[in-house]
């Protein structure tokens, strides 16, 4: 029997979307250090779909010959006892805590499905997430100021900082509308703010990046070029951060943060309330 | 002292994003009765922010007369110890199951910072999601079916039946590279499919919505228009399920899904692998 002690196979089975089991899962796993050969199975609600899930364990464990991990989440006690009996390693994300809450604030809990979060059940909220993706879709890139007055915050960073996936986060988890614009090429001699911005102001937010990186990013779109060369990005670079400085706009450098930490970090430095979509 | 059943002040905080406490928070509150005033402290990785948060916890425990809830994850002993001191039910979201890995496979747990997934650890990773973000972006709304050989899938539908949204997050959850192409009032008589879509069929999938929501969908955008009548919409929809089915085409029906369930469901009913990033 061959136990390789590096890689484990991981199961997430969810009767929603198992958007929490693989959030969970991937937070647990990364304090441990073996490699995870990931695989998810969302809407398991059937004996049926349960069967397959039960027979690619099983597959799982005969193979390695160590008990897969199964990260799960599900509400049907028959389907829930059957999983439980798979050979393999199975967590209940949610039962210890539930448990516990029930006990400290003495409410029974109702079981349901779709736990994860349903912009549906609330139309405000939907009509809310969806306007905030749109606006800022309209307003990626520089590509409008208009409506600037409805912006929840406005990101300025040279190209290829991070502006246009860090805009889009913020709209879809948070709900924001985001203006972002770039600081372009010919603008960086006697770099000075848009007057259109300067009502907006509190609104501005910074982005920076190290200029070894922005040269390897900027390499992956066009090789070669002037604009990918470390001197340009080390240009335009100075020449930015020297902007937020004097203009005291607040700024954070991306250079080893994901999406999400950036998303993070500017709602926290900006004093944004987080709207949970 | 007055208590409220009906409502719980519900307090995350994380060293890191907070992404993870809010995502088990929701899940475990979703199965309470209670309505939960939420607020996220992420990043709390100083004795500084610990004091402030511990100061809002205690105040909402004096406001109230009954304890709060506290979702957290943090790595650091001493910060941790303090915040287990406050005045509230406090509950470490990882602790019991990564207690649980560890003793299932004898392998011992390295705590660390950062735990939600980070793109930037693997530049690979962090390319292919940018990249999906940009050809989605790129392919938004029948802009552009250049390059559709590169597509992961190809979403149809009328005018908002939740193309955008959905293709957004698919690249930028998943890293899929997304092409959407609305069906337009024109269209409706002879409806038939793009000869573009001929060779790509296999990636074709369709987004189907009620009229009535559809209805109120496009109310809420241009009011009284002939584009939101309940007549259009049915005439619309009609005529797109009709080729669906005419042309085997795979499709959902959008109406009562969040967009992560619009997402998840459309990549279990296409086989699409997860590609978690």
């Amino acid at each position: 029997m061959q136990i390789d002690s590096q890689s484990r196979d991981v199961f997430y089975v969810s009767d929603g979307t198992a958007i929490t089991c693989e959030t969970l899962g991937h937070a647990v796993l990364g304090q441990f250090p073996f490699v995870a050969n990931e695989k998810t199975f969302p809407f398991v609600e059937s004996d049926e779909k349960l069967t397959d899930v039960i027979k690619q364990i099983e597959f799982s464990y005969q193979r390695h010959g160590v008990p897969p991990l199964v990260f799960f989440s599900i509400v049907v006690p028959e389907i829930r006892a059957r999983l439980l009996q798979v050979s393999a390693h199975c967590y209940d994300v949610l039962e210890n805590i539930v448990q516990r809450v029930q006990a400290d604030t003495e409410t029974e809990p109702q079981p349901k499905l779709q736990r994860s979060r349903s912009i549906s059940k609330n139309t405000d909220t939907y009509f809310d997430r969806i306007a905030a993706i749109e606006y800022t879709l309209a307003h990626d890139d520089g590509m409008s100021l208009k409506d600037i007055e409805q912006a929840d915050i406005v990101l300025l960073g040279v190209s290829r900082s991070g502006k246009t996936p860090t805009s889009l986060y913020m709209a879809m988890q948070f709900g924001l509308r985001v203006v972002n614009y770039p600081f372009i090429h010919d603008d960086m001699r006697a770099l000075k703010l848009l007057p259109a911005f300067e009502i907006h102001r509190h609104k501005l937010f910074g982005l920076t990046i190290n200029a070894e990186r922005l040269t390897a990013i900027r390499q992956n779109r066009l090789a070669g070029s002037e604009y990918a060369s470390v001197h340009q990005c080390e240009h335009e670079l100075a020449n930015v951060e020297a902007l937020f400085r004097r203009e005291a706009i607040p700024y954070i450098n991306t250079s080893s943060l994901s999406v999400e930490e950036i998303s993070a970090r500017i709602l926290e430095k900006a004093g944004l309330k987080r709207h949970l979509c």
